[in-house]
């Protein structure tokens, strides 16, 4: 994969066995992932493990020094299976003492919730040393950034919310712009043509989708690039090779492209 | 985490830029998570790749010497963005031949749905040398198996077939056996308690999740273990834990526990 000086890179560390058992769906997969295209950061990668402390440390080790931004989601509540403060400081190498900032953003909403401060809760107030709190709206409990490392909750209106505030921190990438031109026959139909089109625009990003489960065989052909000449170019041969591939079969055209 | 010999282990990666970009929302982890789960078989790990040679074959190279199994989605369609058959022949060091069985079973359907032969087409019937053919309900396009690699669609119903069509094949671990308890309080409220029942009993893993959303604050507490007196010994705790934490609180229990 090429990778222009300008482009910013991302991978995701999705914390939980709960998503692993199969007991939770995730959806903060694809949340970040448009949450990354839409600030034009190419989310390369994402890792999902277990609430296990050697597992977590080894995948943000792994994507760390591989990508502008790493993002991570789940394991910062208040129960003896959140470690994934515990980890990321010992990924770092730095102590994990109760932040004042955060105790106080805690106390202070528990006091107008009438809810008890024990040990449990408190644990939601210990970040790594030098980290950044990322203050959310949802939630009293932050998250943080120590590195290019932001950890974030897993419920996903809290992720979501976190996400909101990182944005004007995060610098973005070369803006990616996506064409789609539908086609009413079958991926194989357009895969040959397709393929020579892609070696003919290296730089312009040709993917094939095909839509199951409809009254007819549809494909979607995807065509993403940065740069925006080329990208419409691209596209003209698209649609001219399927509108070829469509007369071919003798079939109608799909109603919108 | 500690592995009794008598785990059955597995990850997952899953191989597509359309999960990356956010444009397709990823159904595949939570199905084959559940598959896992019912046959007793550990999901440890899942990644999500790109279309590249690169990142796929180091993916699958990293996951199939460390779990028992490994499942892979995506990649194996007819267009040139579909290259998980090239990717895990590299893995393997084995050639990539059109196989006589797969290109027969793909010319028998397209006679009957009267579709072209194309060297597109033609892509799917090449499955690295020594590989065993998965083949499935739903589409003539055969899914492999390699080693302890299974390569299988990345269109939800299509991959679904493939992994019933494989669960005959494989050997399932200790079934693992689940508990819920439900709890009115917040997971501070419980968090303290329930991290000291966890190390009372290590061999029943204790989750903890928040249910966000709803009128009043609610934690599901699951607990999990092969071992069935265990289990059933430590949710009598847990629930008795949780009533005392409804009493000192004031609050009913949830109506189901």
């Amino acid at each position: 994969m090429t990778t222009p000086a300008d482009t910013v890179t991302a991978g995701l560390v999705v914390i939980g066995d709960e998503i692993l058992s199969g007991r939770t769906r995730d959806v903060n997969i694809g949340a970040t992932a448009e949450f990354c295209t839409d600030l034009g950061i190419e989310l390369r990668e994402v890792r999902v493990v277990s609430d296990d402390m050697e597992a977590i440390v080894e995948a943000v080790d792994a994507v760390r020094g591989r990508y502008t931004y790493v993002f991570t989601t789940g394991g910062i509540g208040p129960t003896h299976d959140d470690i994934t403060a515990d980890a990321i400081a010992r990924a770092f190498g730095v102590a994990l003492p109760i932040n004042e900032t955060a105790r106080a953003m805690l106390e202070t909403r528990w006091k107008q919730t009438g809810t008890e401060v024990n040990e449990a809760r408190l644990r939601m107030a210990r970040i790594p040393e030098g980290a950044d709190l990322i203050v959310n709206s949802v939630s009293a409990a932050p998250g943080f950034r120590i590195g290019n490392v932001h950890v974030m909750a897993g419920v996903p209106v809290i992720m979501r919310a976190m996400l909101e505030a990182l944005a004007p921190t995060l610098k973005g990438g070369r803006k990616i712009a996506s064409v789609t031109v539908k086609a009413a026959v079958g991926e194989g139909t357009v895969g040959g043509p397709l393929g020579r089109l892609q070696e003919e625009y290296p730089d312009v990003k040709m993917g094939s989708y095909p839509q199951m489960g409809r009254d007819r065989v549809m494909t979607e052909l995807v065509l993403r690039s940065s740069d925006l000449a080329r990208l419409e170019e691209a596209a003209t041969k698209v649609r001219a090779m399927v509108a070829e591939a469509h007369a071919r079969a003798g079939v109608e055209p799909p109603a919108e492209d």
